[in-house]
This record gives structure tokens, C-alpha cells and sequence, in this order.
């Protein structure tokens, strides 16, 4: 039955059958611009239209990072979302920064990793394939190389337990993301490893990488590109701005960032990374699993002797990439185009003054108590 | 000018005045369903469009839960995704499923939380709060009965550090997700906590919730609903279908799912639950930011005496509803449709065997080793 | 061979042996002042002697807490250990906090746990299983209560994954740690459940517990006793006592407490609970093991507004008992005895004291960059 | 009051003090061998005598590591605890460990590890000292060798957030645990940071070390060393010596030591490491503290083809010395030399032999469900 649904001609065709099968009605669905031969395959299978979420524009933000060209260029942020006062957050984010002389970005291009396992004799054997790994960089570097052009092999980090043996491989796979043809240099190398140790690869991501879950290995180490974003407010922009003081700000962000995280177990010590990160991921055709990693990492606030905010976010592992996967699709295409960025690490310092907005507008509202009313209104409009 | 953006009359004249600033078109992104007036401040602020993500469908799905109606009703899963290969997988997963008779599941509805953190002057008034807080419990459950008759307050879970006492509350919100009107409800009892202890709310919101950051307050205590899927699978079949044996899925869980996952220091014991769950959240209006929450969870599998397959997920911190937020949207109201799920514990249930679906089909892969291969394949087609 | 070490008759033929054997003296070893007959089998086999561990007192501590049984009783802490500057600092730390007028403590008997692990044919008969648990806990309870008049079984919390089952058994186990009578008492449930439900019990201590190893379950959940300890110094003391200022002590458990040990992924935001804990455990018969435990919890700093400084620590697992165990030894019980504890939860109070004055001292000598000339000077002793 | 403590002439007279002053006899303590001179100050402060632990010996146990100088050499280990039953179980593992032919061991020394936290005015700031720091290395080499010949600078690890700077300094300091040269050395290298910098260092040791804590940055990148022990015994010599079967041990160790260390979210993925490593600290006088860090690590075991059992032991974090601190008080002196170890490196192997032992032991016992039973016999004797 499930091969039937793969043998329809075409989407139309699906949805007649699904219609018929489960009586309902597919009209919005069908409605979509893409090429339908173009996504078959390359970005899904049994299609049978398209979602569509609302876009909207936040920005523009003032960012002074290395993709700064033209002095004080404003970036405009697509967010498609379906959480009202998302976009107009982050837009005032956006206005208080930019007023306050835009935000310092910084980007740090760790690289797409793959972590396979392999079953060794146990650690005696271990060791020997380490010792192999570590003497053979080059000739690793020279196998995965063969798989692409686009990609280079970075480093490598060797753990063993029991019989286990795992390889972390960090790539720089320029503009794109890259895990797709990372894992390609990798199998390559894994054959390698295989041939020259007799270790046994029991897969070529033995969650070493780690991929789409959230982990203290990518906290620590990094995964992608590693971004900061910070502003200093002063305390009458905080006032007339967002409505509150750098004071509050900064209890706050203690209280809630840190201590309320501490006490959860979490690795996330912000206030709401995860929903930038959907908004952005969503409108531009990243992977939205990686909003597992992208909700990790740390907001702070501190007060400065002149009475002005020093505010600041730190995400240790942020997946994107600006070619290819979902970016070659219609709707993501122009959005990426809006943000402007012509490469992967500009997309980046884009996303990182966009979560950098969002923290201090939500944080702001929480200071002053005006989360639940803001929802209150929301809520009323959703009972309607 | 964040301002003006805000002030055009309509996504067109937006779109227009982008089109100009930026210098690109966003003719693809003008093209939606969803009435403008409908969404606005409900959904977005600052409208320009929609993206669109092709839907795929995936299925049908035998599952054995509370929610099954008629003997042997399938699913049909809709997904959401960019990212090739998904759909096809968990559909082989389906199959493999649904051809050994169905997947069992369980639903545990934990409830939505909201965890506010108040300031007391130290631990001896913290120790005075709590025992008001454990006193009181009636008479909280009252105010917060007052704000919604959708929701009912189940319990609360204090905990204080410090001047920082923290106070989980947990809702049962029926059908709806219920942050927003859980926020509200939590307000309002904050206000009763304030006047009858004198310990200050520093923000509803204090990350004890904790939403939408992975922590392992949610993976012990659960979070929204806490699910189980289960399917045994005969070693023929697994050959046949999955075109590998139990021995093998087996090796891979525990040396990937369990040690790989241990040696990244991990919340997520799992292949790729993230995938799945995110493509399935996209496509039905569920917020995409609990992806992080999404991502937590254990695979298992074991290899039977009889040389059957034991195959199984945990997810403790589900968060889904089926009305209200993203849900009312066009196109995700008719994906809701499509898996017939009349409650949202039926619609957890779904997810669930979905979720079961993508790690079966996914880790067989693996096990084969033709992960990388079926990437290869996709990646020539992502590169014409 | 290995035998050959329990063959002989007692600790003097154990030592000729070994000196011969290795080449070596044992002359120190063989001053112990414990009756060997007392201790074989029940404390140790295969004895050869003692280790002496050197013992110091630090305090008195003025302590607000349920034990205070005098106004204004102060405490003595036997700390043994061989860290130079360790009881010199605690005691600096005693006497900042009593002439502050003392430290509030709050002590929370959660319990001791056991947590048993179950193998069923699955999710399905799981969800049988914790459905019959839930229902059957006074006979459980009374099975438990069979074992030993000395314990009650408090609660149960199950959880479930695969063909895995666990159940965290607490018990209040009076002044006694406890983990030897609970563990005999959780078997005895563990006969009834497996009778009764069909799941086979793999091993009474599942990992649930959890015992003797850092996890966010005895965090979030606690362990044992959960313990609070705070007090307020004025500026003027801070600087007289402790040399340095409350906002330097704010400022220091800030960065280093919170946010370093944030960076490193920890489960300890302090600076050397170990230290104390380990100190007291050993001088006072404790289970060392129990220092994984002690080492979690939390240090908190903050200047009021009045520019005094509130201080706390907050331990949420703290295993210890007055009787039983390395309790009984001779120089423990007198070790004991210094303390003039008459119960477990006083003890848990002066414990909780110790670690606060330890915290504070450490703390602000770190805060006043002493640190290191401090272990010059004791460098340069060890080196002679 | 405190001071008083400090004032008294010798232990003596504290004791006569005490005696008075809380009423009770300390004439146990008043017993022990070492000179009193000599501890005061270096390792201890207001002495008052000893505490006295019962030493036993476990052993021998062959090891096949880089220490084996004659073939076949077996070790001896002394175990000072107060917990029967322990040093029986460590000397039955040892003796199924030395009949199948002894354990390999492997040791990576990763280094002592220190680090400081500084304050920068910023994300910008940082990442101008982080290039510094880069930059530099061999000219803090340089500072940080100035002030011990015994240590060398291994390598270096900076991180940021918001206005807090961490570097992680690796030292290798011989044969001495080195936390106090370490600290000395990292002072005088944060001297030079601060002048070149302008970054202020807060602290010395900013929880980024991170030091007698758990922490998964300990887990991933290793402190002090980094140790492996595994020995594969036979199917007949497991029956034989523990009374059980290899594919007992590996469904327990997949049960608890994995499943259940996961769902209680642990960094111990073991039976009981921490109770062998506080038995071995105690009584050659390592740091107990450092009991914290040598709980962490994953225990392995799996069933051959050929039936027999691989079982294995991992310690990413094992903090110890065999010159300073402890190790020259006389009854730790002379249990060191029970072990025969002649280098840091040696003696690593040897705990992780006792670790591979203790944990073998007793998770055959709990294989076999005799643990209970055989705390009944102790709890009987415990009793009387």
C-alpha cells in the first residue's frame, strides 16, 4: 500500500487518491510555485503539494562583522513563523541595537562534522587504529578530497570505549552545509580506515558527529560555525527603546538564564534561541533538525559603570549553509536574497544579530512583566 | 524605520518596497492562500508572503493505541521537509511496521508547564513560600481555573537556590497545546503567590519549564506528552523489507543510539527523531521551536530468542495540540486532516508511530551501510 | 593466590607476607587502634593495618537551624585530610558567618533510593506493569516495612524505555545512610513485583538510584538530604574578615561559578564542596564514594541593596547517617561525637554549615587574588 | 573563638580543649605515627590527631601494560574503606583477571588542567586576547616554566561568552598530581595575559579546569589521565570464578550501566568506579576530592563469537600523583610502595586494573542477584 502512494503519476494524482481515501478536502495544499519535477527526489518523495507559512520581515539590523561592506548597511530579516509577536520582537531587538550603533558579530567557521563508529577488537586494537589515524592525517585528507572539490578536510578527533571506536571528521564545506557530501569524504575515508586497521565500520555516523540532538560535544567543541553577537545600550535608549531598565535586564537574565537553566539540566542558557532560529531556518531552506543545536548556547547581560547595558548571545553550534538543500527552492531563494548575505559566514553574522534582537526584545518584555498580557491579546484573536 | 515596515498597509506594498530596497524580486514568495487579514497579529506581523515547503505524504501506518477506532486503521503521515529521502524512509518504515501488524503505542499526557522564577529575600523565606505553595495548592488551581476553562492546573513542583525560587506548573490544556493560555493561567496565580508570600516574580517565564531549550527536567519529568511506540518484527521480514537482520539493527543501536550518544554527552539516544518530528510539526502547525524538545529520546533494540526483531522509541517531551496556533492555517489545518486524528492524543499517537517509522527505516540503512550511497545518488541530483 | 591473602589468620601474618613478598616495611600501617575483630568482615576483609588520615578542627560555626538546641550553640567540624589550608580556610569561613550572627540551614529528607531494573517483553506489558505498581503501594510498602523496622518506604517514581523498567524506590531510613537496608528491603518488593507482573528483575541497583555517580536525576529529584545553607554579611565584616568586598565575591561566583562551570558542562556550580564534603565524610565515617553525590549543588552570591552580601549554597544530594557503616569505627565515632549531633538532620546541618564557611572562604580568597601565593607558600613546605 | 583553635600549642592541648569544652573523650584520635611537625601547615591546620581507616589488600592482579617489567608481575592493592565486601570483590575480579591471563591497560596522559576566568570588555575584546593568546603560546610556555622545572605547558584552550574569557591550561607535571604547581604556574601566565591584553583575571581557577566537579568537559577533552582496562575471559572461567555467565554480565552492564545511567542522565556509566577509586585515593593519599572526576566513565561488556566475555572499563578523568600532597604521610607512603608502582604512569595502570576488577566483581554478583543477599549477612553482622 505504501508503494502505491510512490506509484501515483504526480501530486495531483495523490491527492485525489488521499481525498477519496481519507474524505477530506487538499484545496490550499495544492496550491504551490515550485517546480514540481524539480523537488521530486532531490527534496522529497510521495509529494502532494505544499505548506505555507507566513513570511514576514524584521530589520533592518545594524551589524559590524566582517561581511560589513558598506558602512552602517542594515540587514532585513525573513522569518516565516506562525507565533504572533515573533517578527515584531525581533524588529524592535533590531531597532534598539541598530540605534545603538548596530552589534559586533563574530563567526567562527568550526566545520560540518561526521563521527562513524567502529567496532575494534577492543582497546588494545583501539589504540593501534588511533595511532594509525593520527600518523595517516595526509593520506585521509587525500581520500576525502577525492570526493569533492568543495570540501576540505580539517581535523580529526579520535575517541575508543569497549569495542567501540569513534571519529569525529571536521570539514569546511565553504558556502554550503554540507553534511551530504561530508558523509560521502567520510565513507571514502572509513573504507580507508577499514583496509589499513581492520577496525570494522558499523556506521558512517555513530552520532560522534552529533547531528540533530542536542549535546554537550557541540557546546564544548563546536559544530558549523560558532557565532557571538554584542550590543552595549545605553540606559536611556533601554528605557525609551524597550521600555524597561539594563538593571532588570540584567536580574533577569541571572535568574532566569543561568540559574532557571541550571536547575532544569539544560544546555540552553537563553530565552528563546530555538524560535529565531525556526523563523530563520524555515524562510531561508535549512535543515529545521538543526534547531536542535541551534537552541544551545548562552545569553548574558551585565551593567556597566556607566549605567548602559552590555548584552551579549553565544551559539556554539549553528548549522547553515546558503547553496543547496532546501536553498535552492523558490520561496527560500528570495528570502535568502533579502538578508543579502553573499556568503555563509555574512548568513551567519545575519542569524546572530537576529537572535541577538530577539533575546533582548523578549527578555526586555519579560523584564517588564508584559509576557502573558502580549498573550493575552494574542489569545483573544485566537478565540475569534 | 523598523517602524515603517510596519506601517505599509500590505504584504504588497512590503513586498514592493523590499523589492526596491534590496533590489530582488520576491515573486514566488507573493503567492499564498492564507487570508492576509486572517493572520496578521495572529500568526505574524510585518506579512510579505509565504514560504512554501513541499508536503510529501508518508504511510499508511497500522498502530495499535487508544485512539484506534476501526481494526487495522492506517495513518497517512504528512510531512513537511527539504531534505530528499525522508518521506521515502519513513514510509519503508511503515510498511515494515504496518506488514507486522501494527506498532503499539502509549501516550502519557504530562501537561504544558510554565515555570516562573521569583526573588525572595534567601532561603528561609523560600522555605516560607514553599510551604504557602504546597499549602495553597486549592486555591491556586482557583485563580488559575479563572483565566480559561480550557485548562486545568495538575500539579506544581517547587524549587528554590539562593534569592531564586522556582515553581513548575503543569496544565492540562485539552486539545491545544496551551503555552499561551498557560502563561496566562500562571500569571494570574504568580499575582495570588506575590501578595500572599511577598516573594517578587521576576518573569513567568524562568526557564524551570523549560520550553524550548533541551534540558533533563524534561527528559526526567516529561514535558506536554511523554510517548512510546513499539513494533517486533520477524527476522524474514526485516530481511525482506528492510534488507538487513536484527543482529545488525541491534550492534548499530547500541554502539551509535547508546554509546555514540554517551561519548557526545548527548540527550538524544536516538538515529534522527528530530527529522521526523520536524518535518511532521511544519507541515500540521505545530511550533517549530519544540523541535528541541523533540530531539530527546532513546531507541532501543533486541534481538528476540524466537530471532525476531524488538524495536522501539521514548520521546518524555512531545509538545503538540491540534487547534489553536499554527493549526488554524489553511494548509496545516488540511495536513491535520489527512491522519483523521480526532484528539491530540491520537494525533501523539501518530507521531509516535511515525517517529518509530523514521528510525526503523533509517538505522536499517545504516546497518546496511547505504546511507552514504543513497546521499551520493541525492547529492549528483542536488549538483545538475 | 588471591586466596591465599584470606587464608591467613590476621593482619600481622597478612604484612609478614606482603614485606616479604614486595620488599618493602609496613611499619606505620600497623598502628591502628580498631579491634581487628570488630572490623573483618564487616567493614573489610584481608586487613594489613590503617591508614591514617590527619584530622583538624575547624569552627566553631553558629548554626539557625532545627537542631539549634542552645541560642547561640556553636559547632565544631572534624575535617580529615592531607590538603594544606583546607581547615585554616573553613575556619575563617566559621568565624565571618558566626559573628554574623550565624547561618540559616534547611535540611529536606528526601531519602535514600534503590532503583531496580526490569526487563518486560516490552512497552505494553511496561505500561501493565507501572499500572499494577501504582496501584499496589501499600503492599509493596508493607513487603518493604517486613525487612527492617528501621526504614519506611516513603515513594516510587517508574519509568520505562524498550524492555527496560525502573523504579526508584525512596525510603526514610531514619538516622541510618540507610543503602544497605534499603537495598535488602527493594529486593524483597522486587520478588513480589516480578511474581505479580511477570517482569524479571535484572539487578535490584538498575542505575536508578542513582548511586555513587554524578547525574541530574539526584539534582533535580534529590537524594538523601537535600541541604541549604545561607547568611548575610555586612560590607565592614567582609572586608575585615574575609579581605575583600561583596562585590568582588558576587562578581567572582558569577563568572566562575555560573558561567564557568556553564562553559565546562558541569553539574557542580560551586567552587570546592568536594573538599569539605570529603574532609567531613571520611573524619566521620561516611561512604567516601558519596562525594560524587556531595560535589553537585549550587553557590550563590548577591549584594543587597544595603551593600551586605547574601551568600548560600544548596546541595540536592547529601548522603550521610549517624549509625552503622564506618560510623562505629573508633576514631570516626569520636569524630562524631566533636560535632554534638544527636541526629542525622543535625548532622546534614553542620555538614551544610561547613560547606557554606568552606565556599566563603575559598571564594573570597580567590576573590582577592590570594590563591596562588597561598599554595606558594605551601609549595614550598611540600618541596622540602 | 576560632582563632583559639589556631592559638593552642600542639594537638594536645586542642583535644584536652575539646574534651571540655563538648564533653566527650577523644582518646582514639589521639593515636597516630606520623610527626606532627611535619603535617602542620603542609597538610593540615588545627591538628587534633588521625582518623583511622581499616587498610586491606586486594590482588594480585596481572596487568599487561607499559609498566610490566617482568613478565608476569602481578600488583598488589592496598583499599582503605569501611564497606565490606569491598576488598573481597576486587580480589575475585583480580583473581578472573590474572586466570585469563591479566588486563591490557592503556594510559594517555592528558595533563593537569587549570583555568583561570577573565573579565574582557566584550565579544570584541575576547577575540582580540584569544588571538593574542594564539598568538603567543610559546611565550607563555616560557613564563609558566619559570616557576617550576618539574612542569611543562602541553597546550591551551580559550573560550568566551558575553564579557567572561576562560583558557584551559594542560600541564604535565611528572609524577606529582600538580594542582598546586599548576596554579602557581597559570598565575604567573594570567600576569602576563593581563598586561598584554588588558583582559582582568577574576580568578585563577574558573571552574573551565574544571576541578573536583563533574563536568561532560572532563567526560569529552580528559583531565589528569586518561585511563583503559579490558580482559576478555572465558565462558568456563566465568562460570567457574564468578559464578555466572558472560551473557548475564553484558545484558546487566546494557540494562544499568547504560539504559540506566541514560534515563537517570548520569556522566557515570558504571557499577561502582567511585568506590574503588575512593578505597585506592584514601590509602595512598591521593586527593578524595578528586573522587568527583573518578566516578565518571562507561563500563563495556560484550559476548564473543566464541562465547567468551570482553568486559572493559574507561576513565576519561583520573586525577593522580605518586610524589607531594598525601603521598608522603607514612601510611600512604607505604601503601604506594604495596603497589610497586615506580612512576605516576605505573600507578594509573594499577587503579585501572583495580577499577576493570571491582567492576567485573560486582556486576557478576548482581548478574548472579546474590547483592542483597549478601548485604544481609553484613547488615546482620552490621546489627550485633
Amino acid at each position: 500500500m505504501a508503494n502505491r502512494l510512490r506509484d501515483f503519476k504526480n501530486a495531483f494524482e495523490r491527492r485525489v487518491y488521499l481525498e477519496n481515501k481519507v474524505k477530506i478536502h487538499l484545496d490550499k495544499i495544492s496550491n504551490f510555485s515550485f517546480p514540481e519535477e524539480e523537488v521530486l527526489g532531490r527534496n522529497i518523495e510521495n509529494l502532494i503539494g505544499a505548506t505555507q507559512i507566513p513570511l514576514g520581515i524584521a530589520g533592518p539590523i545594524l551589524i559590524k562583522g566582517k561581511g560589513e561592506r558598506e558602512k552602517g548597511k542594515g540587514y532585513f530579516i525573513p522569518l516565516a513563523t506562525t507565533e504572533g509577536a515573533l517578527v515584531a520582537s525581533v524588529s524592535r531587538g533590531c531597532k534598539a541595537i541598530s540605534e545603538s550603533g548596530g552589534t559586533f558579530v563574530e563567526v567562527e567557521n568550526v566545520g560540518i562534522t561526521r563521527g562513524p563508529v567502529f567496532r575494534t577488537e577492543g582497546i588494545e586494537h583501539s589504540v593501534k587504529v588511533k595511532t594509525w589515524v593520527d600518523k595517516n592525517f595526509l593520506k585521509i585528507t587525500h581520500v576525502a578530497k577525492k570526493t569533492s572539490s568543495h570540501l576540505k578536510l580539517k581535523k580529526l578527533g579520535t575517541r575508543f570505549a569497549g569495542r567501540n571506536l569513534f571519529i569525529r571528521f571536521y570539514f569546511n564545506t565553504q558556502d554550503a552545509m554540507g553534511m551530504n557530501m561530508a558523509t560521502i569524504a567520510t565513507e571514502a575515508a572509513t573504507k580507508l580506515i577499514e583496509k589499513e586497521t581492520g577496525a570494522e565500520c558499523i556506521s558512517v555516523a555513530g552520532n560522534f558527529d552529533i547531528d540533530k540532538k542536542p549535546a554537550w560535544l557541540n557546546f564544548i567543541s563546536g559544530r558549523g560555525k560558532r557565532v557571538w553577537a554584542e550590543v552595549t545600550l545605553k540606559k536611556a535608549l533601554v528605557k525609551e527603546v524597550l521600555k524597561t531598565t539594563p538593571e532588570k535586564i540584567a536580574d533577569l537574565v541571572y535568574r532566569k538564564c543561568l540559574v532557571g537553566s541550571i536547575m532544569s539540566g539544560s544546555l540552553g542558557f537563553n530565552a528563546h534561541f530555538a524560535n529565531i532560529i525556526a523563523a530563520l531556518f524555515i524562510a531561508t531552506g535549512q535543515d529545521p533538525a538543526h534547531i536542535a543545536e541551534g537552541s544551545l548556547g548562552i545569553t548574558t547581560a551585565e551593567v556597566l559603570d556607566d549605567g548602559s547595558l552590555h548584552f551579549s548571545i553565544y551559539l556554539p553550534s549553528l548549522i547553515v549553509g546558503i547553496i543547496g538543500g532546501g536553498t535552492t527552492l523558490p520561496t527560500q531563494k528570495e528570502a535568502l536574497n533579502i538578508t543579502g548575505a553573499n556568503s555563509v559566514l555574512e548568513f551567519a553574522e545575519v542569524i546572530a544579530g537576529a537572535v541577538l534582537a530577539g533575546e533582548l526584545s523578549l527578555l526586555a518584555s519579560q523584564a517588564e512583566g508584559t509576557l502573558a498580557s502580549s498573550h493575552i491579546k494574542l489569545g483573544r484573536k485566537g478565540k475569534k
